[in-house]
């Protein structure tokens, strides 16, 4: 096998492709190195940061770009320096496929805010070359970030928890999720569904969705919602529900009533953000946070170990994404369909 | 002894109290019950939260008013229904003087988060007496928040503890001040200086203290900081400092920049805000609390566990507060000194 064969995979050459131009086309993947492995991809979730890097919304893109870093498949070649993979492994990559292991971050085992990060997409490897990611036949990567799948949790339910949940997963435990705590989670969308579920399968004492309307209630309770919140339908919802929650995480990225939020958790509260919102968030007042000693914190991704103890406990709560399993040959509507808002509530591109 | 005799303090009947138009006279202290002691004052240090009340500052105070919530003196009568405090005992009360003992903050012994505090002054207590503050002859009011001051512990020493102490080593202690962590103090004022004091007797591995003028730079080098950050000094500070601390206590009240003080927090690192400034927070990135992994949190005052702590600390490392004891007869001048910034950095009225 040449070191540096072409890859195959959906190719964006400008910002159009977020609107379905994505081409299907050969580029070449970062130089194999001793401590990479490569898969074949089985499985690539699709995500919300997938369309705004292919949109440049964060900033001009490095095109040409492959996005998708949900991935899921089998080892197909190791690096002679790679010692716990080997050729068949079932492994999943996430947001994130380097770190430099040396800065402060790194040295807490907090590599997922490494300062020298490596994305999965949209970025450069330590060598120098770029990264590219799932919407493809195969992957070429370090080994240290191609996780083990464990037996028994299907592919189709690994891939999207790669990125989004341990998105939700990483604040809820690091926040103290589990048994007699009181969860919100705010937007029932992709995120917003894994944190029910994730909440759920912590053994939550209670577990709040927070929408604007009522449209997914039924959704949210089925995925583990003990109760619903429509903040656009009921005008006393901040009143009849202040102080009752330990912890909420915001899924949301538009402009929101932070103040409000802030006034339904109890002492000891913190409000998670989550979304990378355009805009600053608002202006509020302090004298909540002081009087209820609350905490407003934010959370990127997670680290390996939290991807690990997630799909640990997904497999043993035998947790179930909702996900629409549809042909990578369609990724191009695939993108259009998530734009409309039709996921529920992720899709998964199969090869 | 008369069961509703009158004390002796100093009385105010409106907002000019503030400026130094406090009158000595009586006032009815609450009912003595059988969960009360009394006891003869001997220090009260003076807080900025007595002028802000004695002003109206927070909305319209109930006066008569009797301010002073860092209370020192000696048991002279104890409620039969009293365990552990006897005639004789020298205790101190600070910023709060009951809770319900039944909320949810109650339960969680973060009584100073009750939801139906009585704080020591401008309050009512339980039985719906007024409470009445420390800049007087006597105190009277609930065993359970009188706390002991251990023996070696100056009263002049111990009396700013109990408000101005407290409120900073609370939220040191509740986000892990201590060996290894990088501690940031923005404003050196009395809470700033307490702040600077604890974070060396907790022995952080490096203090800062951040101002706008370097005016105090050498007091702030005494007081255990290993660095000085003058913002107003050098357009330069916030990009040379990035990324360097873990943790900072924002004593001020005023309006401030949260974005560059955000930029100097390193990655999981927390931003606590104490002062209760009139206006809201600014508008900020969630970009740097979702990147970093911050928190912004709030803290009022401390438990009571945290108070006999606290004190316990002060006696071991021989804590020694930059205090002016002045007379209690001289409190209006004091409240004058107070206002034009003079204290370095804590008065103290002693009868």
């Amino acid at each position: 096998m040449a070191a540096n064969s072409h890859f195959q995979g959906w190719v964006a050459h400008d910002p159009s492709a977020a609107d379905g131009n994505m081409n299907w086309g050969s580029y070449t993947p970062k130089t194999f190195e001793e401590s990479d492995v490569e898969m074949e991809i089985s499985h690539c979730g699709v995500c919300g940061s997938d369309i705004h890097s292919l949109r440049s919304g964060w900033g001009p893109s490095d095109y040409p770009l492959v996005v998708g870093h949900e991935i899921i498949g089998r080892v197909t070649r190791v690096g002679k320096d790679v010692k716990d993979l080997k050729v068949g492994d079932r492994v999943g990559v996430g947001a994130q496929s380097e770190c430099c292991e040396s800065c402060r971050p790194c040295k807490m085992l907090q590599e997922s805010n490494c300062n020298r990060m490596t994305m999965t997409y949209n970025s450069k490897h330590s060598n120098g070359d770029k990264s590219y990611g799932g919407y493809a036949k195969s992957w070429r990567g370090p080994a240290s970030f191609a996780i083990p799948i464990p037996d028994g949790l299907l592919s189709e339910f690994a891939a999207p928890l790669m990125c989004g949940g341990v998105t939700v997963y990483s604040p809820l435990v690091s926040n103290g999720a589990g048994p007699g705590k009181r969860i919100g989670v705010v937007g029932v969308g992709g995120l917003g569904h894994f944190a029910l579920l994730f909440a759920k399968a912590l053994k939550c004492h209670e577990i709040v969705a927070i929408s604007r309307s009522s449209s997914k209630k039924e959704d949210a309770i089925k995925l583990g919602a003990d109760k619903f919140i429509a903040t656009g339908e009921d005008p006393e919802w901040m009143t009849k529900n202040a102080n009752s929650l330990d912890l909420i995480i915001s899924t949301i990225s538009g402009s929101f009533p932070l103040d409000q939020y802030l006034q339904l958790l109890d002492v000891n509260g913190t409000f998670v953000q989550l979304g990378a919102p355009d805009d600053p968030l608002p202006s509020f007042s302090p004298l909540g946070l002081i009087f209820k000693n609350l905490k407003i914190a934010g959370s990127l991704i997670g680290t390996r170990q939290h991807i690990r103890d997630m799909l640990e406990l997904a497999k043993e709560t035998n947790l179930q994404a909702w996900v629409q399993v549809r042909p990578m040959e369609e990724a191009n509507q695939v993108l259009v369909d998530f734009e409309k808002g039709l996921p529920r509530y992720r899709y998964v591109l199969k090869n």
